[in-house]
């Protein structure tokens, strides 16, 4: 993973690297398609803006529980690649938040063919009893606004 | 605008109050379509993910500029509508995030109706020189999986 690019002056290196950490742990999680290793990152009151609807999943949403995890992650054949590019690290004390564009690539679950494509992430993270835990996460695909609302999931950054 | 809904323990009750007066400052800006009202709620490198198109908004995009942010103002009747719906803020020291659903209401130019919709809203603040300004803002709706990939601009709270 690059470097962040940026941090406040409160903000040590040991910290930046302890959120670093779980958007490592983050993306091997999603590889190796591990619900308890990927909800164990999360704060148990963490609210998720996802790709999918409602918009916002909780815990009685398909996104918003450990099944609902498990539903999507048997949607895909192998792993699921998730690659954060050069995300920025903005933190002071016990707060932390992280925005960056995010590269997804995984098989369809009995295809042969893989896709690909660039979203953007935004995560917060809280520092609780001294592990940082992620509290709110929003991830999102922009519209086209030429009439179609489609979904822009070709974009390059 | 509802009180927030969670704090960290070493947020002021008067440090969170000047957060939610940038939300409401950023409401009233869309509402009068002030240009350098609203700009001024942001440091100058600031990244915006925005509902349209690119991925990331910069100096170099449609509403990276404040020519652009005028531009879009100008594809509309009156008051741009802004309500966040108990934005829930997050702080540590000089740093925090707020993330909340948002509807937003506005009368296109020339036309007769207003239109109406729910979007997701995370905003990163620095306090720089004792000033909270936007340095990352994410703004999205879901789009549907059902092959379709048409945005979700229907889903209500």
């Amino acid at each position: 993973m690059p470097t962040p690019t940026r941090t406040v002056q409160s903000a040590t290196a040991d910290s930046i690297n302890d959120v670093r950490a779980v958007l490592a742990e983050h993306s091997a999680a999603h590889a190796a398609r591990d619900v308890p290793r990927l909800l164990a990152l999360y704060a148990p009151e963490a609210t998720s803006f996802t790709l999918a609807p409602p918009l916002q999943q909780g815990p009685d949403t398909p996104y918003g529980t450990p099944q609902g995890v498990q539903r999507w992650f048997d949607t895909f054949d192998g792993p699921v690649e998730i690659v954060y590019l050069d995300p920025t690290v903005v933190m002071s004390g016990d707060v932390a938040f992280v925005h960056c564009l995010t590269q997804m690539t995984a098989t369809p679950s009995g295809g042969e063919d893989s896709f690909s494509f660039w979203m953007r992430s935004t995560y917060g993270l809280r520092r609780i009893d001294g592990r940082w835990l992620i509290v709110h996460r929003h991830e999102s695909v922009p519209f086209h606004m030429d009439g179609s609302f489609r979904a822009a999931t070709e974009l390059q950054p």
